[in-house]
């Protein structure tokens, strides 16, 4: 090779290896598509899929108080309580693919203490302002969510892990997501604005007006302060999960996307630092319609379409057995040369 | 309830159960479908998945003297071999997911013997006639293929296993695959033929003259006929297929269903026995147009759509784990009940 060819990358060098193997090329499709992409995450041929661990940010929404959900703010308290207690379904989940879990409070308003080895208080306030009256969260409170999810990445590699799976907890949650999403793709509200866990007619208008008007803010503040037109729609348990999902990327560690909220943080991410998603997999892509928006705007490619509306990171512990298989095709297959011998 | 009403059925009751869950109602999409399912072949509300086995027919096809694949039939012996050594995709899938693996070979043509305690030289023949010029097997060989797979499903039940993957080998199949989807679903042949593993443009053309005239015939002798009329287009693994998802039905054994010519063989078993597929599961729908057409047929709804095109058991392999998942949704979770207490 001449002494001014970059090395092939190792997506080029995992689709050379799966071409090899002793099967008619492309033969298992997306699985191959996932193989090459896993490996890309880790800058290595031979990925490794354990340990792996399910990170889930919770956080309250001071937006409750437009009555934009059916779901009353104890709620996300009840969710951490489930979670502890090891019966949520993505404790089954966790326990059905052999993930541990953190639960990283940083924004919930429960006065409950939850004595648990997984579990972080790292709350930055006890939950956002109302963005439809005013700014969600200060420029200082979007920092100090980023360092809490930045910091869940750091002792998750520092602890060996080798695949994160995200997700999220916070009742309300899908409408800063949706503000998010309209201001970082540019569309509308009215199109990415969805039933989130079950607002209907009435609610589901009154959602849209909500983002509209805050987006339309958010929007021209956008030019002269980005960091400050995010902080005023965001949630906290957004920001840090852009912050983990940054981190990840810095550290070459893969890190799983779930549904809706988590792909809104993808884009935060992105807008804060470029190169984030180099370690980002989209599981699937479920029943909000911004959640397709955000994943086209991002060119992430969601394996799954399971209408998944649930949260909690199920949708991103259902991909980690697929990881695993991705991985077995690089690392367990012979190539047709080997089969053939010398 | 009066004394005239039905029990409720398994999958009415796991829907129940679903629903009371901890979670907003239906928020897990398909995966709620694939638990519901699950139990109901099983007939339980605690279906279990493990032990599991990856099931491999394997047989060879006259119609390969018509030059429609690109592939010469030594390959079925070579993919047998580099399953018992250990070495092919589904045995790393296999791996991955925690199988074990049992080759079943009904028909190849290999002077080779395979001494391995997972292979099975249940052979009824070496190799189909070819079904462009005569009838592939006689209606006894049929029966002898049928039997071979309902045995393969019987020693499954015996050693305990609770679900089989189903998958197969045979260069040539998508052929005689071709002609029994067209056959039992009463669709064109270039409607139901594709490229298979490899054959193109001239090829493909001939590949779908072989199918239109082999159906016509077996079309004429359908009324009098039925098992003849198949017997005529079909292949040993195939035909084994058929017989071991019937089987599992009787003996409400789940059994996950691969690519297209395993959802062929489905049509199979169906026409022989009314109920046939009462615990067969769809895995994917892959990349041969015939796929859709015998799912859709069957009213079976696949789980993935990854553009599988190997066969081999691989895509019944990859929902392997997501069963798990959504048996542990059914036996893992708490209801709200349960978390609200007493």
């Amino acid at each position: 090779m001449p002494p001014d060819t970059p090395p092939p990358s190792i997506s080029t060098l995992a689709r050379a290896r799966l071409d090899a193997l002793a099967k008619p090329i492309g033969s298992l499709g997306r699985l191959e598509h996932l193989a090459a992409r896993l490996a890309e995450t880790q800058g290595r041929l031979q990925p490794e899929t354990r340990p792996r661990r399910l990170i889930l940010f919770a956080g309250d929404h001071g937006v409750l108080a437009e009555n934009i959900s059916p779901w009353p703010a104890e709620i996300t308290a009840a969710m951490i309580r489930l979670i502890v207690e090891g019966k949520a379904c993505s404790s089954a989940l966790a326990r059905s693919t052999g993930a541990d879990i953190v639960v990283v409070d940083v924004g919930s308003k429960t006065n409950e203490s939850f004595n648990h080895s997984f579990h972080r208080d790292w709350r930055v306030a006890r939950g956002t302002r109302n963005l439809a009256r005013e700014p969600a969260m200060s420029v200082d409170e979007f920092s100090a969510a980023w360092s809490a999810g930045a910091r869940a990445a750091a002792e998750a590699a520092h602890d060996g892990v080798k695949v994160i799976a995200l997700g999220e907890m916070g009742i309300g949650n899908t409408t800063p997501a949706s503000c998010l999403t309209a201001l970082l793709t540019g569309r509308a509200a009215a199109d990415v604005v969805g039933p989130g866990a079950g607002v209907v007619e009435k609610g589901l208008q009154r959602k849209v007006a909500v983002v509209e008007e805050a987006v339309r803010r958010a929007r021209a503040a956008m030019a002269t302060d980005p960091n400050g037109a995010m902080a005023a729609v965001a949630g906290f348990e957004i920001v840090a999960l852009a912050g983990c999902i940054a981190e990840c990327a810095r550290r070459g560690l893969t890190v799983v996307l779930d549904g809706f909220i988590v792909t809104a943080a993808a884009l935060v991410a992105r807008a804060i630092k470029p190169g984030g998603l180099a370690t980002a997999i989209a599981a699937h892509c479920g029943a909000e319609p911004g959640h397709r928006i955000a994943l086209d705007h991002l060119g992430l490619t969601p394996y799954l379409e399971w209408d998944l509306r649930l949260g909690e990171g199920t949708g991103a512990l259902l991909l980690l057995p697929l990881l695993d298989a991705a991985a077995a095709l690089l690392t367990d297959v012979a190539t047709l040369a080997e089969v053939a011998g010398p």
